[in-house]
């Protein structure tokens, strides 16, 4: 049971997903870091191969470049992990999965949505594992909330609320990680609807176990001379009836990443927040509350199975990341894996956004959500 | 400076409000609770005089009985105090104003806009006090925000997200509580929207500082069967240009009374939620994050005045409501009182209700806010 | 079923106490506020009493003045509650007793435990109501937390930690409120430890339901030249074998009234934090956790009797003090308030304070505490 | 800059703190586990090389077969990490730094203190690198603290209060971890003392920056038959004069790793606690309470380079460990790492645990504590 191999696309200097996704990767030993395409500047990324203390012949100019170089190794690459911007997806993962090579891909999975259309005839066509990271379902209390909720325990589900609210871009945005996320070229026709918006979006579906099919979204540019959408409210109606809202912003000084869930349905309500992760409140239409601890004795298979300490010792970002590899790493080892995020989850996430963007724009009230 | 002397109209046995207004007008010993028409029924008036320990002869066996009786005294009422269901506020408050008594009145104003408008005549022909308790603007943290707000400290206010979840009418409506707010001969076209998305709103403009000039509402009655909203979203535009968000629901499960505010202006941000009264938080762009304690040295003025005991020693809803009625004796006694809520309230509060109401039955998007 | 009339012993102006007594008493309109010997100083006694808006007449400049004339009254005081610095209980309360009227006092019940002892002496010949205001035992989730112990909910307890961290003194004492407790005339021996301490013990012997046998003491004055305890640590060890750890400070710079316990049994564990005294934390060895919320379903007969809002509208100081006063007001109508703290407690807490400043001071290790 | 090789000496199957100590060993990629003498049974030392999923043929049968067998690679270990029950650590130590191997190692350091002199001179002989993982030490704001105390941002430390409260140990000890900890042939003298009650003292120190010199113990065996300690009491004495109450204890039901701390210095106090690691609450003697977020931008350097993710993405156990690994990187990289526990640390704990234990048995009160 060797550990996989993984290349990077992306991960440069400066990079904060990059050294994220590698500590995920690696993590339960499941996987290593063994060569990357980090910069499309040759220079640099051969210093992030010195970074990430790779073999420096495996620090590559380019995504050709590592493409052409690990298939002739007898011990390259099992897949690629795509970690650049938003833009560059779809090419990258494209010529990964041309080259044979299962695919991991940081979110959203790409600029727009014909891209995604065009990803997912890519990833039919290979028949090979995709998956996305929806970093926030890795968490162990997430997938215990969906484990509840799926047997019952809420009842039909009535209402979500979810939030995600960010500060970070209040101000003009500057330095690496804000202006591609701001500039529509990079980022896509989305901003914060793409940034985190999906993120929200992918969590209420997979807790609840239902689909949206309607939105009114109310996207706005705060920010004087933004071009993209910074603060974002949308409305959902899910397949079941149920209500929803999403809101997410980044202009809300203070807030770090508070992304958190509500949902209630007839007999009872959840409530978690990913800043407070190792803990879910369930609330029961007779008036108890119950406090849930990851790693505790009251934890389902699925969530134990994702806690790596006991009760008390705190897990977090980095922890939930990693089971998300976890989960990867056992499609490729070919197990199911059917929590993880994957190819519809894209088409979901872009469709999304899409529709939100250009209903906004139109001013129109509630449109289907249709993939 | 002697006490004022109140009458109430409602409160009978079984009200939740009508002893808590009697709490609330007392706590300062600036008023007391000397009459009342608790009840249309006589013997459960009589009780309820009974259970306030008033004098016997003063439980009155309906407004007019009062009215009229307490006139021909040398000690009579110095005002009334309307307690009952939102349908019987109108008549209420009108007969008192004809009878030259000062009015304070739980809230909505009344059941309909257009009883608002009628009483917004008869308070300005009477030329008396007219006073509305959204308690919560009682809390000396509300008015801590609201004057720091104004003072700038956040800068520009962009933003504005006040949540209302409550749980207790998640099921079938029953008992004195639930069943007159579910019936809209007794509360009025709105259900959810008029019991607490009144305050939410009310909150929201008191704290800002800003009013709302255009709504976006989208109302649901998930209870099958329920003939009023439970279940509430309204988008906000304010007339500074700032975005908000309102929800209010009641059938949110284990939700008690967690009305909440967020407030994000250039520079920082503020969150203050009432099941936990005695903190604020305030965050700045720079990254720093502050805590102000009720009763700490970090107060402004208009808040320490607010404060009864020493910071640690929890004050609550109480308390805040006697601020109200606090605010309600300076205005008796002459003095000014300008943060308690009055008839414009009222105006704002129903237009609010009404405009809603209409714009989500008719699927309409957005719509002024006009008073 | 007439109001209680209490005249007031202390509580002149700049009192903290005083008001906090008065709202107290008059919250349920079981009593009111008549008459009151509110300083030694003819001219603040008058002061106060047009601050509590009584009638001039009945703000006497002297205890004695105050007995003497409300006996010739018809509507005379009915008890006495005192109010004033710890040197002035045993006289105050002597007199009362002598002449006929019931005793409500702050606590400690004295400075001194020959003070203590001869008060139970009055108490005895008088044959009178006494009472002592251990505030906290009023919270109805402590009566919560006493009710489930003593139903065997946690098994045997073994083991309770309470704390009491205040930070008002860390710097030189200035203030009313202030050089009264560091004066060892005023105050007594104790400092801190009589100050906060004997609520720390009450609070634990109250809830946990065994009585604390032996102690082990180390009082310290962190204030240089301070004559009394400032920061206390006290070994407890009850009647059934449980240990203890009380901690009492009033040099924690910043903590402002953080009284809070801890009980563990063979089964679970309880969680209860004066500063949020609206839930009830509860732990079993299964691994459950669950919340219990003041006014929610939860609750057993004798806390819910206790609140007057429903959940999530959070009570607070004030009315956990209000619930000694409706106990007080009850043994005076001839009714039992089993759980309102009396004589016992007041010599088991003067007992505490004396034997801990004594095996403080010569070093002693364990002591008996042996009332 | 290669990764440096890694031994692990314990850490075999069933072992909670092998894979903690391999992941937060390669957390930064500074290290890789390549080889281990997991077990004194060969076939599960084989079993867990396995589950490490390290080169079969360097799963060892013993320590010594593991010091011969690396010793003649090119490639061989750089270093040992010993995660062996207590009674193990010296010899494991002894034998690694004999073949000149530097050592890092859990806590306690070794079981008896007569141990931990001998392993002193074993690492002053061999002139090696030696560190020991006191975890908590390795959270960022935990040296945030550190550093803001050293800066004098409190004034003159005066009250320390550090609490470890466990509960699962509540009942009869079972399973692997439970067993071997309540065996004193395995664990020493000292139970939870040993166990948990050092970590408590070692972050009292550290933070603080002032020494223990007296003690006063009070240990305690609750559960019936246990021949080692459960739950501790400590008071402390500082050089400096503060005073200080250590509180641990595995016999608090609901407790899972409740680690906390709060300092009081002249003109401030902060506290921090180990299950809510992300935040630093830090007041003020002019009533400010400020809260510092972990990743934030008020961290200064020394924890900011201790992060990993942006304020808001929580960190947790395991980062903290790896950022004791990192340090100890570092050193053996020959850069230094002040803030690294060590040889020091590891007789002042053991003295601790020795001193505390005697004293308690002997009802000693008060003693030196003399390293």
């Amino acid at each position: 049971m060797r550990r996989l191999r993984m290349g990077m696309i992306g991960g440069g200097p400066g990079s904060f997903i990059g050294p994220i996704h590698r500590i995920a990767a690696e993590l339960d030993r499941e996987i290593e870091l063994v060569a990357g395409a980090f910069s499309s500047d040759a220079g640099r990324s051969k210093e992030a191969g010195e970074n990430y203390r790779i073999d420096p012949a495996r620090a590559y100019p380019s995504l050709e470049a590592m493409l052409a170089a690990e298939k002739t190794r007898g011990d390259g690459i099992d897949f690629v992990a795509i970690v650049s911007p938003n833009f560059h997806h779809l090419p990258a993962a494209r010529a990964a999965l041309a080259a044979g090579l299962p695919v991991i891909s940081d979110k959203p999975a790409t600029a727009t949505l014909a891209e995604a259309r065009e990803l997912a005839e890519c990833v039919k066509t290979a028949g090979l594992p995709y998956a996305l990271t929806h970093t926030y379902s890795g968490y162990p209390l997430v997938r215990e909330a969906r484990a509840r909720i799926a047997a019952g325990e809420l009842g039909t589900i009535r209402k979500v609320v979810v939030e995600y609210p960010q500060g970070w871009l209040a101000g003009q945005a500057s330095g690496k990680q804000a202006e591609w996320r701001v500039d529509p070229a990079k980022s896509g026709p989305g901003g914060c609807i793409g940034d985190i918006g999906t993120h929200a979006f992918q969590l209420a579906e997979f807790i609840s176990g239902v689909k949206v099919t309607e939105i009114l979204a109310d996207l706005g540019a705060v920010v004087p001379g933004r071009p993209v959408d910074d603060d974002c409210t949308v409305l959902l109606r899910f397949e079941n009836g149920s209500r929803g809202v999403l809101l997410a912003s980044q202009i809300e000084v203070g807030e770090m990443n508070g992304l958190r869930i509500r949902l209630y349905g007839e007999r009872g309500g959840m409530i978690w927040k990913q800043e407070m992760p190792n803990t879910l409140t369930i609330n029961s239409i007779d008036g108890r509350t119950e406090v849930i601890h990851a790693g505790g004795s009251q934890l389902g298979p699925d969530a134990m199975s994702r806690t790596r300490t006991p009760a008390g010792h705190p897990e977090g970002y980095l922890e939930a990341f990693a089971n998300l590899y976890r989960d990867f790493a056992a499609v490729l080892r070919g197990q199911s894996a059917p929590l993880l995020p994957g190819i519809e989850d894209a088409l979901r996430g872009m469709t999304f956004i899409d529709t939100a963007v250009a209903a906004s724009k139109a001013g129109k009230g509630w449109v289907p959500l249709t993939v």
